[in-house]
């Protein structure tokens, strides 16, 4: 899957995913009315309501990205119904040609690890029968458990040729909490980002390896030093836009080939039409909005090949 | 909610608390069969079947019990009808007094872990109703994105009275690769123990704070040192029977009011009927076994207060 990746981004000539990542004030009046007016304000509504979001948006930005990555967080807070929303986004965009990143953030003792690989990634046995409860191509994985929590997840990759990508250092102001506490005169994001390419090596497609790294576009620095220490990871880049990352700063991230990174955004792509620049879009052309947003990040990112 | 559990713990005499982490090979043939029967070979047919294997082990214990831990992963892996089996699980134990600890172990960036929050122990807000999409009483949180990744948790626990459980220490073998890493002479862990500290006495309850720590049985030495960092917080102990953990090493994890820790027994309890010694029970009996194998935990959890 990190070929496929890699092949549609060239083709694309963007090294872009789109997050999709819709809060209920995201939504146009028009679709939350008529999914409030078929469902009720339910639980069940809300998850209509967001699904419904997501396929205008893909629908109008599938043909230039080569992936979509949904936080999954955003439909567990609707329960049940907002789970089956992000297997259907996921089953959607998936129809649509995109690779789909699960931005899940799991992460576990070995067996429990193994059951969040099996259901993410890959199929789960019942009786003679093999099914998969949700079907991500790549899903986030959080270190903080060691090998036993992430090998599981690797093995599963090995079998299906899917990918994880593993918090390095994530792009939220507290990361460096405990992620760059020195250890030895080295932050501790360091050894874990030396775990990815050793993890990496185990698990290698053509030029890239299936396990990558999450590295925020809001650390440019760090982002330098983590390229080199793991050369065959691709990094996906969260904190562009939104989060205060900008094209500029994004350039260390990627290699020499032009390779090697994908930038996410979410807000900037999928709530564009609320944004000042967007709103001769109005809220009833949202997802047109999102499509120039695409244009417009695309263009913006060959600055940070401009060196 | 901390109050609460504190209160079942005392009634009941009982530091315990059984872990729903149900496999499908844990299932008697005849609960199985039923299911399958109902509903084919399917996610739905698996689902059905753990969640009927839960309602007999409930059933058969609650009295002797303060709190049930499902582990989220399980089932996750049957996808949405797994994730239904788990919110009828939590809904269904809590209808029998039980406190429900959600073994989510999420964490994300801020607005990601509000979803996260709202989502298993707050009310998501839909038009002018609010609604419960999980409802759990605590979840476990990963500290590896620092504050802002736990604060949002903090926050919905103020509101709704609930809690969380912060991974400190975990059981797994390879819990010390990056937990371990000493920083200025002390290990990570007990860096994140002081945070646990520090933020649960932001959100106290009568005795014991909001805020929780995971650590596991299997590192009693660490266990001393780390109930001393967090008087005040207690420490879910995972690791103990089929991880490890003895109950010999337990002491160090309570304090000197005999409160403090409350520890998790998964496979020891729900298939306690696959073990030899519980083997006359019969797979019929299976919820039996789970009974009797609770009241043995108790007995033995005995030996952690002989000093």
């Amino acid at each position: 899957m990190i070929n496929q990746l890699v092949k549609n981004i060239k083709k694309l000539d963007a090294p872009i995913v789109v997050g999709l990542d819709p809060m209920l004030s995201y939504v146009p009046e028009h679709i939350q009315k008529a999914a409030f007016d078929e469902y009720g304000e339910t639980l069940e509504g809300a998850a209509e309501a967001i699904w419904q979001y997501n396929k205008g948006i893909i629908d109008s930005t599938y043909d230039l990205i080569p992936a979509v990555k949904p936080q999954i967080a955003m439909y567990e807070q609707f329960g049940v119904p907002g789970l089956a929303a992000f297997q259907k986004t996921c089953e959607y965009a998936k129809s649509k040609g995109l690779v789909i990143i699960g931005d899940i953030k799991r992460g576990d003792i070995g067996s429990t690890s193994k059951a969040y690989a099996v259901g993410h990634l890959g199929q789960v046995q019942i009786g003679d029968k093999k099914f998969s409860g949700f079907c991500e191509d790549f899903v986030t994985v959080n270190p903080y458990l060691g090998s036993d929590g992430v090998r599981p997840f690797m093995e599963v990759c090995k079998e299906e040729k899917k990918g994880i990508f593993v918090l390095v250092k994530t792009s939220n102001p507290s990361s460096g909490e405990f992620q760059d506490q020195e250890i030895n005169g080295r932050p501790l994001y360091e050894l874990v980002a030396e775990k990815v390419a050793s993890w990496g090596e185990e698990v290698m497609g053509d030029d890239y390896s299936y396990v990558g790294a999450v590295v925020g576009a809001t650390y440019p620095k760090m982002g330098e030093i983590l390229r080199k220490v793991m050369p065959k990871s691709y990094i996906l880049v969260p904190g562009y836009g939104a989060q205060g990352g900008q094209a500029k700063d994004l350039a260390p991230f990627f290699n020499e080939d032009g390779l090697g990174a994908i930038v996410n955004s979410s807000r900037g792509i999928i709530c564009a039409y609320q944004q000042e620049k967007y709103s001769s879009f109005g809220a009833e052309n949202y997802a047109d909005a999102s499509r120039q947003a695409v244009l417009d990040m695309k263009e913006d990112l060959k600055q940070a090949f401009v060196r």
